[in-house]
């Protein structure tokens, strides 16, 4: 009887003690791991931002580029605050119809912080690509606006669809590991819509001619692109959610093969084409290879990654060319072709190499179909609500800025200030102390270039 | 007999093969994961000064970059160094009287080597919040110095007081998770003081003028910016020591939500007052809510970190403003706001927004009053030690660089080079080839500078 | 009866239920763990490219930058593609004679896929070597095809005979724990061969002049040493292959201290002998530093890994003037001497310093003499293949572009652009919207260079 009671009260005393409570078992620890393994996912996604705003601004004018950093900062701010308060929501709460969800809101009953962590990471990913599209011309009030539909409702719908478990293209079978549809896709056609309401630069299209804008900064943007495949291995390795040893590797695998190949092939055919390599275009390239493997780099081998990427590259160097040339649409630093054309390519690359259920595996067409039947789909949605949205706004306020600012430059316009100042090493100077010193309140109060602060002064 | 000595046998040998004593059991996986995320940590932590060097060499003139670029590096070496042979013991070693470490100096007896790395990540952080404020015009022996003396000595009291277990602020409850007080107030008193003995740059204040002295390389900076961030998040997340599910995503989550609500109060804010969205004022505000969480980040609830961190961005903004117009303190990269002001906020606002001890949880004023005990404290401390110490080092031999070397640069006086040669590609010029070649022998033991060589040579 | 069918029933349905055999195990965790901690490693060691390019583009003319970044893009893709193909087989597939690998090319048969993706980060790094010491004017193509040769080639034979473990010289005791040999000094005596058979830059020296001629953007470069530090942590700390808590942090820890070690040591020097501190050659001192304590990371104390890098600092710098001022090897980035003879001394410290072998732990001269052979070794096979490969080369179609392509500069030669168009945000310009705009066709069929664009517009 002693006996007994000892034990049980052992038994209760152990399960009571926080100490037993808290040692590991094989099932904490599963839980340990793949909650580093996302959290390293996530912070490289968030690099990843880091990335665009100096692909972006060095791919543009030097009058722009406080802007667009701007952009750049605003845009992963608001979308990891829209998303807590609405977008995950909308995203991973419970489905109505397998078209919306309908819980989850502010996080309330979410448990898992660290995948709504992995997916803020990605949100503004989507709406970053249209910064780079409008760039050097849309007011930056009008571009916060279209952020916030895009993270806070365009996109999540998206993402219920795709990644929620209970959506009507999972359920269709769609496939899109890592988001070439759900966030490159989404984004390059939210970037059409606002570009075509917006127009090209000033001086870009005159008459027949197509002119070349050159960007100021190109080892600024060739440090991005470095940026974004370091991250690019958290966005699609990540996105396993699990430190699963059979499936990570090959991810990481061939997403660097397929980069590699698509950097190879576009930097090739510019030489074929225009007979130089073409940096920028070559620069694009790597991107366009990294979209283009995203949805299908955990069931597309390594041989069939380089394939993916290969033509990831020569599809992007001509889908840049055609939209500058044909369709006439301003892209200063070609992120439609990046994340649209090569997104599109990405998810039909699914139903063609995929080892599972892809036609060159045998597996006939059904898949190819399931995929271009998505694509479509969310063509026509994100068409449809940022088209109508960006319209309207447009209509209530034009998005543009006037062509005296465009002229002048952003960063005067928008922030009153500008990003660069050399003179102190590069130029001679008998005063260099103040040359650029004005006071306080001329700089935070009036419209006084600090280009021209010398002569002011 | 002989089954019983094959046993005993058996048993020692397993006890003495290595494969067997190597074999993984869930303790020793606890150790391995644990430290898998303390060293991503670590070296998360390591990019920040990455992260600083950019910040404060783009936010500062360009004839000065050689020189912030050089302290940066020397900083976190001398930092490293130092802490392993001295700072380690006083901050970590066994307690006398809860006040300084007296064992460990060397690492002797020190097992956790890992936690030793993470730690000295750490220590840098708080003297490179100096090399900032006392740009374009310290002397770099002097600064040098006044880093050994932040990171032997001073840094480590703070330390130990806090973070060793057994130190007296620890004994009163004070809660500081990962720094706000530790490293960044730290950091910024030392500033203080240092400036104060410093004195302005020439050309910053003109009687009543206050001049704003424009930063050379925006882009930089932001990248700069965006760094630190990444970091943070090592930052912030390491500072768990360990790899608990329940906890890191928190604290990732709280550091992402901060920092974004941070950037946007703060770009807000400017454009209501000064009727622009200032960006390095908005940059710096991602910074002040990267502080203002850094003491709360494992105990405050995601929305409770968004208010943290729309202060932060105020606070930051009007921080920024107070101490170059109204205290006339020449910061020129707005560190001591950034990591003074911010972190006093960040410390405070755990007395207010902790979940288990804070004011608006209903556990009334007490951690508050903690708090406020520790802030004061430690102001105290770092002013007494760096401020008479400074003070000495003056009296030896003036911190300040000469009036001649404070106009023509620092790149110059002290480096003998300067940090940019843009004319290649910017200029056409006859003589490319040869512009900017001069005899190596005068480079290395004479006074011209490189930008002057064509008319030397 | 009925029992006992369905405890059968039970057995096989758990045995046979995919969630029963994905459960976790310790073993399958101890995978998990190792594979974080190894892919984590060989994204580090991915963003060193960026590094690499950072550093080469920014100590270099600005009219050679678009080129050294784009010869950083095509060596990181390249050598991945040609890895999996060929490289790979020959580094770790089956040893014929210990001293070629016979399998695995196309990784057909290779189960562990994490570390063919670890592997394939390194491989690149040793052609990277070869891009710093023959910038500014070998031709893109003769580069590509020497990189081709090493990566696929000449690296894989040396990293057979040491890393795959029956190599001849792993078999006679050669220690080189992540590259000071393999990966380092491979790739300094590739570059020493090329640039011998390249000759130096026009203008660098005239008669018995030795001139200096200036980096671009120091800034930059900065930061590419301050990203190959970091990435340096997964370099070396990867190498450990596994989470490996009494490991991971020492190695982390050497890297750390060996690194501060000599910039300091390279910084006093310099200040010392030139009585400047010396940016370029410190921030040199830090690869020198990290490249210094690659071999013996793992088996050298803390302490030791101070004396090493404080040596490594010195050495670089006498090592840069030896190269440069003597024997006349015009190398623009110093990657000779850091990669070089700061591998011979990381390689020959190993016989010194190391805990369980070296000198100075009573050890005696064996394994220094096994060392020194291991150099000798490798010195002469990449002298004997990469010399007769570019001599041949060479002969075929010279490796050097021409004089006037190498004075205009080969941004223009080799891309028909240029990296940096500063002209928007620094002068004032009365048609800043049309200054840089040509024709597209213009741009992408002739070769008009787009800094005169004005003149032909």
């Amino acid at each position: 009887m002693l006996k007994k009671s000892l034990l049980i009260f052992f038994v209760i005393f152990l399960i009571a003690t926080p100490v037993y409570a808290a040692a590991p078992t094989v099932k904490s620890l599963e839980l340990s791991i793949n909650m580093v393994w996302v959290m390293l996912g996530a912070v490289l996604v968030f690099f990843m931002h880091a990335g665009f705003a100096m692909v972006e601004s060095g791919f543009t004018r030097s009058k722009n580029t406080l802007n667009i950093l701007m952009k750049n900062f605003i845009t992963i701010s608001l979308a990891a605050l829209l998303f807590f308060i609405v977008g995950y929501g909308i995203m991973f709460g419970t489905s109505a119809g397998s078209f919306v969800g309908v819980d989850g809101f502010l996080l309330s009953g979410v448990e898992d912080i660290g995948f709504f962590v992995f997916q803020a990471m990605f949100v503004a990913t989507c709406a970053t690509i249209i910064s780079g599209a409008v760039a050097e011309r849309i007011k930056l009030g009008s571009y916060v606006l279209i952020v916030a539909a895009m993270t806070a409702v365009i996109y999540p719908f998206v993402g219920h669809w795709i990644w929620q478990g209970d959506g009507w293209l999972t359920a269709i079978g769609f496939s899109d590991f890592a988001g070439s549809t759900v966030v490159h896709l989404t984004g390059a056609v939210g970037a059409v819509l606002v570009v075509l309401i917006l127009g090209p630069r000033l001086g870009k299209y005159n008459g027949k001619k197509v002119n070349v804008i050159q960007g100021h900064n190109i080892p600024l943007g060739a440090l991005g692109v470095f940026i974004l495949w370091l991250g690019w291995f958290g966005f699609n390795g990540g996105s396993t959610l699990a430190a699963d040893p059979s499936l990570v590797p090959m991810v990481i695998g061939t997403t660097l093969l397929s980069t590699s190949a698509a950097l190879i092939s576009s930097a090739l055919y510019t030489k074929l084409r225009f007979k130089k390599v073409d940096a920028s275009l070559s620069m694009n390239g790597v991107l366009g290879g990294l979209v283009g493997i995203t949805a299908g780099c955990a069931e597309i081998s390594l041989g069939g990654s380089i394939i993916v990427g290969i033509i990831s590259g020569l599809v992007l160097v001509e889908g840049i060319r055609f939209l500058d040339t044909k369709l006439r649409i301003d892209d200063p630093v070609g992120a439609i072709a990046v994340h649209g054309i090569c997104g599109i390519w990405g998810t039909l690359a699914v139903g063609l190499f995929s080892t599972s259920t892809g036609l060159f595996y045998g597996n006939g067409l059904p898949q190819l179909g399931i995929q271009a039947t998505g694509v479509i789909a969310i063509i026509a949605w994100v068409s449809l609500t940022i088209g109508s949205f960006t319209y309207l706004l447009n209509k209530v306020s034009p998005i543009r800025v006037s062509e005296e600012e465009e002229i002048s430059g952003l960063d005067f316009a928008e922030h009153g200030s500008n990003a660069y100042n050399f003179k102190d090493s590069l130029l001679d100077s008998d005063d260099m102390t103040t040359s650029r010193s004005i006071p306080l309140a001329d700089r935070l109060n009036s419209d006084i270039p600090l280009v021209n602060a010398k002569k002011t002064s």
